[in-house]
């Protein structure tokens, strides 16, 4: 029977660390950290993540506020905003919330984003610094995945990690963040022609596909590392991309979904916040 | 027999088109273009591949200055350079010879360079803007194979690609490049455990760690593509990373060394400087 690793206890004890260093810091400056969200067009998901982030961000003792915009807002709208909140004093952290709409230019927005108030990880200069070592602001879900690794005490040094996933969120700074810990990385996507072939080497399997029983049993290693980012919703709840039943005494380590991947990344939204607000208010 | 790739013969194609798209800009504006390298200690390497490069230049019809700096140079002097010439309206691209002595910190020079004058893709905005699919000025190595790769025809979506070399001047934006081409892509390195396994499943094998013979018959799949981005001195004389005589009639497609990877990689260096040249001159 595989470890499974218990995401919120992970998620706690950072948002434990963070709010402490927030309000001691809060205390000394005597300024409120806060985050800006913006959110274009209606969404579910989108509504039902940021009311998450929003609770928990209270918790931690972050400010939160949310720039709403419809669905036909225009580039120049939305970058409006973004270059008056990176003027905003009060603000220390701005996250655009995906998925925005496919008439909008993700990378136009995001590479207005002041890299000193990118609570994501996601504007070019802080990508681009992966890199070259620099880790400064990683992208939340890579950070997560990294901290989960990091608890389970695995040398990531030689290791063959396989990650599911070529997006610019999740796969490929993860890849970039792995290669600097001397793992050997394979990355795959829809295209691969033959993914067990990967996966069944795999030390560490990543897999953010979003779709459910994709990595069965046979795709598995013998007591492997098994991080599942995936998230579908299907009759039987929220679930992930490995079929959990079938690889849970297969694997060494696996993480559970829901409860694995996603509480942890929130609470690296606001280790990135600590950091960004840190730097401001100690003009490192 | 594989068919041997002539780098050179790709290469003076693109020094052709550029020296004929330059010399019409340079007419039409009344403005040279002129690229600064900037050599930090005595490297014989370094001098030998500045006086390559400093020759095809004038052929392309780029203007080339030199600011040498001695080995114990500090880090302030290098990046108060970099200002100076960032404000330069007469230097179109900035290029920092590697290596650098020990004492300096590549990531805090690069970091300093103007991206629209990066004229090696080093800055980090610019390898940013690699993970977002914004390909603006690519690192040159890297462009090189790509080109290269393009010359063969190949097709890159779903085709499995490895890469011996995890440096962030090659082996990282490579991956990122094929990644965003759908490749799956594995990048090993000098902690790779079982470095045979990739290779031998190796559609596009890209290989650059400058240990001669590294990639022997065995390693190479049937009529796979072989790109050997290695650069060895032995008593032979130069060669690559790949056991040419073992590998070139299993392989498909091979380049040789001297004259694949190399020559392509300058006339990249010039391609990238038509590019931040043209930006600058139309104000694009």
């Amino acid at each position: 029977m595989a470890l499974i690793v218990d995401g919120r206890r992970i998620a706690n004890r950072i948002k434990e660390r963070v709010s402490s260093d927030l309000k001691k810091l809060a205390s000394e400056y005597g300024i409120a950290p806060a985050m800006a969200t913006i959110m274009i067009g209606n969404n579910e998901e989108s509504e039902l993540y940021f009311k998450l982030r929003e609770k928990a961000s209270k918790e931690v003792g972050i400010k939160s506020k949310l720039y709403r915009f419809p669905d036909d807002a225009t580039e120049r709208e939305i970058i409006d905003t973004i270059l008056d909140l990176n003027k905003d004093e009060e603000i220390h952290g701005i996250m655009v919330q995906r998925p925005v709409p496919n008439h909008l230019s993700l990378f136009n927005i995001l590479s207005k984003i002041d890299p000193d108030k990118d609570v994501e990880g996601m504007a070019p200069q802080n990508l681009g610094n992966l890199f070259l070592g620099r880790e400064t602001i990683v992208p939340c879900t890579p950070l997560a995945i990294l901290k989960i690794l990091d608890h389970t005490g695995v040398k990531l040094e030689g290791a063959n990690a396989v990650i599911i996933n070529h997006s610019p969120i999740i796969g490929k700074p993860l890849a970039i963040l792995l290669l600097n810990r001397n793992a050997t990385v394979s990355v795959c996507h829809v295209f691969t022609r033959d993914l067990l072939k990967y996966t069944r080497e795999a030390d560490i399997l990543v897999t953010a596909t979003g779709t459910p029983n994709l990595i069965g049993r046979e795709h598995v290693k013998n007591g492997s590392i098994i991080i599942d980012a995936g998230i579908s919703k299907t009759e039987k709840g929220i679930c992930g991309d490995v079929d959990f039943d079938g690889v849970k005494d297969k694997a060494g380590i696996i993480t559970p979904v829901p409860g694995g991947v996603g509480p942890v990344t929130i609470a690296c939204v606001f280790e990135n916040l600590l950091k960004l607000y840190k730097k401001r208010v100690q003009g490192g």
